[in-house]
Order: C-alpha cells, then sequence, then structure tokens
C-alpha cells in the first residue's frame, strides 16, 4: 500500500527571490500550501474551492511546519513540488512537501494540518473533527 | 478646508526586495492597502478590523489602482507612506498614497475603492453603498 | 501587423486571496510580473534568467503600473493572463495585462518599463538604454 | 548570563490574512526574518543594509525553520515578535521567534542560519565563515 503523490512542477519567478537572488524562504512555505490544496483536489477529485463545502470543513488549518533548505531554488528554475499525507490521525494529518531542483532533493517540508470546522457551540471559533474514514481511503493506493 | 493625512513610517524588509535589491513592485500596491487601512482608522478613531461592523461594510474594495515610480526604495530605507483621501464621490472615493525615501518622493500610488456591503438581495454578492456623511466629514479639517 | 501574444492560465490559490475571499490587489501585480517575464521567455527564445546576461540589461524596472478592477478572483478559479507589448519607444515600453477570470476580462493592467542597465560612470546606478532593434522585430508578428 | 532580545512590535494587516480572515502561513516566516535582521541591527548596532558589508558576509541563508502554531494572529491584532540567538556554532546558529498576541505566545518559531560569504574559489557559490567571536558577544549580556 503506497501514498497517494501529487506532483507539480512550476517556475520560480522574479518575485519570489530575493537580493541574494534566492527564493526568499516565506514563500517556500507558501508553495507547501499550494500543494496540500493540489494534493487533496486530486486525492479526492473535488476542486480545491469545492472541498470546504463539500466536507462541511472550514479549512485546513495548520498546527506545524518545517522546512529543511538543502540547497537553493533561483529565478528561473522550473521546480517539481511533490505531496503526500504520510499519516492520519482521527482529527490531524502529517505531510511532506519535497522540492525538486533539478532533479535533487532541495527543500524539505513537513506540515501538520488539523480537520477543522466551526464550532458548533461558538460561531467564531474554530474545532477539530474526525476525518471521514472515505477522504483517508482515497489517500491510500493498493 | 484641509484633507485629513496619515504617515506611517516603516522599514524596507530584506523579503520585500527583489534580485536588483530593490523593492518588488506588488509591494507597494500592497503597503497602499495599509496605508488606506491605517488612514481610516485614524480619521474614524475605529479600530481597523472594527471598521466593518461599526460601519456595516464588507470591505473598501479597489476598483482602480495605480503608482508611478520615481525612485528605488531599497533594503534598510526607512520610509514614510502619506495617504489620503482627496476625493469623495457618492459610493467611491479616490486616495493618494505617497512614499517619501530620505525626504523625497519616490513612489506616487493612487487608489479608487468601493464603500461596499453585502447585496441585500444576493447573500454572496457584494453591492457599493452611499458613504455616510459623518465619515466623510471625519476626513474633513477645518 | 500584429503584436506577439503571451497567454499564461494558473489557478488562484488559497494564499493570493484575502478575508473578503478574493484575490488580494497586491498579487494582480505580481501576476503581471510573471506575465512579463513569460511574454520575454517567448518572444525572444531567451530563458528568463538568460534574459539580463544575453541583453546585457540589469533589469526591466517599472516607471508606471496600473490596473482597472472589473471583477474579483476567487479561490479555485483558472484564471488566463494575456500579455502584450502594445508600443516600444526608445529605451521604454508599455504592456497590457489582461486577466480573464471565466473567460471575461477582470482584471485590466498596463506598465510601462525601461531597458535598463548598470550605468558605465555609476556602478551602483541604473541606466535606460536603447532597446535593440532586433528585440522589438521579434515581439511583431506579420 | 542572558541572551539579547530583540522585541518588535507591529500590526497584522488585511493583506496578511487569507480566506479565513487569520495570518497565511507563509507570512509568519517572513515576520521571523523581519525579526532576525532586527535582532541583528540592535545586537550589533550596525543598520541591516549595512550588515553584509561591515561583516565581509553575503547573508544569513536558512538551513532550517520551524514554527508551531499554538492561536491565530487576526487582521487588527497588534502583534509582538520576541527573536533571540540561542546558540551559537562555529558557522551557525539557532534562533526562536516567539510572537506573542494578547500578551499569550500563539506562534513559535525557530530558525537555524548560516553566517555565509562568497566562496574564495568559486564566485557564483556561497560559503559558510566562521562568526567572529566579536559579534557572538555581542548576543551575551552579562
Amino acid at each position: 500500500m503506497a501514498n497517494f503523490v501529487n506532483r507539480r512542477r512550476f517556475a520560480i519567478e522574479w518575485g519570489h527571490c530575493d537580493p541574494a537572488g534566492i527564493v526568499f524562504n516565506g514563500r517556500f512555505f507558501e508553495f507547501f500550501d499550494w500543494g496540500t490544496w493540489a494534493l487533496f483536489e486530486a486525492a479526492l477529485g473535488v476542486r480545491q474551492h469545492d472541498l470546504l463545502s463539500t466536507f462541511g470543513i472550514f479549512g485546513l488549518p495548520l498546527v506545524d511546519a518545517s522546512a529543511r533548505f538543502l540547497a537553493p531554488a533561483r529565478f528561473g528554475d522550473t521546480v517539481e513540488l511533490v505531496s503526500q499525507v504520510i499519516e492520519f490521525r482521527r482529527s490531524s494529518f502529517d505531510l511532506t512537501h519535497q522540492l525538486m531542483v533539478r532533479g535533487e532533493l532541495a527543500i524539505d517540508g513537513r506540515e501538520t494540518r488539523v480537520w477543522a470546522g466551526r464550532s458548533p457551540t461558538d460561531p467564531s471559533g474554530i474545532k477539530s473533527f474526525p476525518i471521514p474514514a472515505e477522504v483517508i481511503a482515497r489517500f491510500r493506493l493498493q
């Protein structure tokens, strides 16, 4: 059994880069966010902006994010972002986001997110909900 | 009679700048947005995040934005953003945002925004509303 | 004779959007920048990051940018950015960037940029240079 | 002996926030970067943009960054970012960035950075250099 993996190729833009000519670090976490939404869209077959309404959730808020920066990405590089869920728990899950530059792992990212909806008792609050079994099943390849 | 003017000083950060070592252009429009909210907070005496609930509006959506780039802003510059409303119309208004670098006008910005609320007939829609006279009055200095 | 036109499709991401659920205005100017580089790459047949070294320039700094916001772009929209140079002058040029959302023009952008290199007399300075005729020729379709 | 600590207060802006109305995660890493530069400026008494030339370095590239998200930050919040170096090694160092919202720790960030300069043998390369003892001394309070 293997994980569903989403691969996404894109170009590093001028505006992604800082005065050292390399991608500014905050941008990588933005890329990881792109990767998470794209992965869920691909695995669940539901368009990104319909995920919230389809599953009655309010978002996939982060509780933890990290990255190891092994090699820089530069303006004009075409990169590939490889995203997968490596573990589902009751209402949270861990993802990895590996950014490949020229075929080598350059940025090794990791996120922990929560399956979250509106609190039934506090309209302005957010609470975690159990991740539906059918959601988890879509991320497992036989 | 003069306009209420908001002045805001801040530092140009490393992450604001591009590989040419100058502020990336999209950032200036972000700065103008900071300037608009800060101006309304100062003129109306209502904290930014309470503006929407206090006045029953949904936001101040842009219909037009422009900037002339006269001189660059660089990492480490302390800049001053001078924002004012130069004209109020029934439900829209024009602002200028002048970014001063080392005492000289470096970026000359302009925005047209709308006083907007939820459409009463379409919950997902936005429509313009007349700007209250007491709002306009707060932007005029005797 | 017609202009060379570059079309670029991409998705509006969660992180592009603001609390009103629509693309934050500064992002559109970032998109226009993507469009300019992609247009030059396509018209000149030179990869983006090689443009500077190939033509001995330091960048394509903006002197003017503007946008009219006709309709919002939202999370999950697939948009098309249509970019072209509408006028070349001696050392500056005008571009339009039209962002199409669901087949309609949503954001109507315009930029004026300069063909710029290092100043020969001041190593830290930038000055405009004449745009080579062969560059201009590549943007004209017979 | 205690660490030199830099505290920086700023407002959460509309454009920092995503459709859930909370700060978009990539922005926190941008804030941490602000915090690092401000800390070095304050501890060393050298303006941010002069740090590179004063110490012959090319930057402070990240090798590792992480954050735990304990509570959200929202539009209009005034936050305080508390930054310090918690360990210096030969040519790298660890920082913490604690973002306080309404007096509580909301985001607990950590970075590992390198004291980096131009490679003497490869002009396009970057290599780590030993951190000068007088730099380290400025971060230690008696």
